[in-house]
């Protein structure tokens, strides 16, 4: 029998159901884990073993709570909790304790989800790292911003995890992880009590090891009804994109989508090579010109009151920067936006799934630099739901992976896609 | 010479530059008022005397630190402040003490504006009001959920007040309580900072007896440089919509746009009624059913953990409604505001702005009900900038105002073109 650490979110719901498994037996496995490993990988902020030991054994004298009935969650410390110390990855916080639960947190917990703890984020989920390592080789960046959430499901240290994206901060870790990575069309996981980074970007995203357990998670996070996942009978239509940014793949990332594309043509996938319409060869830039204004607005309390407690990355390339953006440049990305998503969207009445790159290659070594989110920041603006599967090793041994990319508000059917191009590469 | 409390931001602005006024005299005259006329209108959840009275010292000491130097300001108690506390309107919050301020608090002392205090709001900003009476008549409501600060700078307790719009809370308040409301384009206030209620409609807004401080307010709220109000030469293209609602109008509302129509047609401006195109008919659900979405989620903590210290309106109005509403409804609005804001836009280039209603007419009688949203809720959804104009007194002698819509991000222009019509009004 697998250790319960192993186990995937769905396995564990099942046989806890079945009465074949504890919540306290699945929380103490992951605790053992944490034991071996926390040292080697530092993913946590904080830990809340014995809060967690409490509501796991909670969890075994009572009812079924509901679809994470006992499946222990690590959440991204930029995202409130009221029961544990919420920091935002900032020495500013380091005495923050919220009122209030982020309302992924509370739904996650409704749902019967224990909150082992709070995951290592970049300062306020921007550029500056945290003490993270990748769990495969710890001299390489985990990647970030969700930087410890992605480290700790790949690790085995919790089964689910939050994370948050802005530019390409849960899709790039969880390539760098080996992990599956999810990031929702824009707003459909409800941001309240998320510190703010940018408006209008600002995406909370989930970690799990199946594309399975993102099904049941993003059920539980949205409180809407669960369905399984069903990978569609006939071979779906596949768009590779290399977007305009194809010269900055690295050589294993860029051999990785060839390989995946060949593979899916194989199995009978109608694969495509696209290029994107007009608008969205300026929506990288118009990602950060949105980034770099909410900057100083979004951080202006910590800018007046704090600016010693700053790291000189976000005083520098964030602050300083965005002050420099006039608001007419501003309301010129929005409106790109509009014509860039509109463009998109209209591919798709030829096309089921667009497969990219989650990232230029692996995980770069080094911890002061997450990595590049040059395969992301135009998604992330085009507000798509994006998913990183595991796919290869590169040229350090790290993980490589994909990503699948589709139309928005389509998340369920994305999920779907994805489990038949997984299917197809196994 | 005027009582200082009954300046306007630039005029105050003006005279401290010039030397003749201290911002402890201007202060001092609003605490003055307030003496007299808090028991009566209960605008404030927080008073912060003292504190607020040493800043002013402070900037008398001190060089002009911005566009705000010396005004007294007040905040609606959903937006977050570091050293007052923020009750969010509920029993939940009532030690809640913010570690930050939220954006718009921070940005606004940069520009050297003094925190008077916190003021009044519904609970979490929806429908369940505060104690807040009308400054024109106690019996009556001053709207809502931004009760406090409409009253508060209609009866000159404080100069400048935010507020925010999900549904018609800045605006309508504005009409009721006869002072200038503006609500910008959706995401021109950061939000950094304030309670959520509904993505993707939750507007922060602002309060003043003049226009010209509205241009003040809201550079110092963006941190764009500030440029003053400068009314068109030529009379503007001007629309009247009574909406797809006009039958919800009262005798004194439909007559006061009647009326300034008239009178503006007089004054050399286009006038022509127009019909909005059709996916906008939809719109007033659409944005109801967003709203109700989002209430169970947004606030999932507080239903989890603080059921009973919920209103029944916002269990049953808002959060047991909201469950019930499935998430491919929730989906097919936001599809619909795409396509009602693209319609509207094509609008603008006939028209210049648009005249409407703030509120089907007088701030109904009773403290109980805060009035119908109506004449809000679709202009709040398409995302575009309005103003409040006060303008006439209904049969009660209480205020009726006009309200002035402008183009999605054009809001600047808006307020341009409001200071032309004031001044056709006059």
């Amino acid at each position: 029998m697998s250790a319960p650490n192993t186990l995937t979110a769905t396995e564990i719901a099942r046989q806890i159901d079945a009465g074949t498994l504890s919540a306290e037996a699945v929380l103490r496995a992951h605790l053992d884990r944490i034991d071996q490993r926390d040292a080697d990988v530092l993913a946590w902020s904080h830990l809340a073993r014995d809060a967690a030991l409490e509501k796991a054994k909670a969890l075994d004298r009572g009812p079924r709570k509901g679809l994470l009935h006992g499946v222990p969650m690590g959440v991204k410390d930029i995202i409130d909790s009221y029961d544990q110390p919420t920091g935002y990855g900032s020495p500013i916080y380091k005495t923050h304790q919220p009122l209030a639960d982020a309302a992924t947190v509370a739904l996650a917990r409704d749902a019967g989800a224990i909150l082992l703890g709070k995951t290592v984020t970049t300062e306020f989920a921007n550029r500056f790292p945290g003490p993270t390592r990748n769990p495969h080789n710890p001299a390489h960046t985990p990647g970030g911003s969700s930087s410890g959430s992605a480290a700790a499901v790949a690790d085995y240290q919790v089964t689910l995890a939050t994370g948050t994206q802005t530019g390409g901060s849960v899709i790039r870790p969880a390539a760098f992880c080996g992990i599956v990575g999810y990031k929702p069309t824009y707003g459909h996981f409800p941001t309240a009590g998320m510190k703010a980074n940018t408006e209008w970007l600002d995406t909370i995203g989930a970690y799990a090891r199946s594309l399975d357990d993102i099904a049941l998670f993003r059920a539980a996070l949205m409180a809407i009804p669960y369905r399984p996942i069903e990978a569609p009978l006939s071979p779906p239509r596949i768009a590779v994109c290399y977007t305009h940014h194809k010269a900055e793949l690295s050589p294993e990332g860029r051999a990785a989508v060839e390989s995946a594309a060949a593979a899916l043509a194989k199995a009978g996938a109608k694969v495509t090579e696209i290029d994107l319409p007009a608008p969205v060869s300026d929506m990288t830039a118009g990602q950060k010109t949105l980034s770099a204004f909410d900057g100083p607005r979004a951080h202006a309390d910590e800018a007046r009151r704090f600016q010693d407690l700053l790291s000189k990355s976000l005083r520098e390339d964030k602050l300083a920067a965005g002050a420099k953006i006039d608001h007419t440049a501003w309301t010129a990305a929005r409106r790109l936006g509009e014509h860039g998503r509109a463009a998109v969207d209209a591919l798709f009445d030829d096309i089921d799934v667009i497969l990219t790159a989650p990232a230029p290659g692996e995980a770069p070594v080094g911890l002061g630099f997450t990595g590049h989110a040059t395969f992301n920041l135009l998604w992330t603006y085009l507000w798509m739901p994006c998913v990183t599967l595991p796919f290869t090793r590169g040229p350090n041994g790290l993980p490589v992976g994909i990503q699948l990319v589709g139309r928005q508000h389509e998340d369920a059917r994305l999920l779907d896609l994805a489990a038949w191009v997984q299917g197809a590469l196994r």
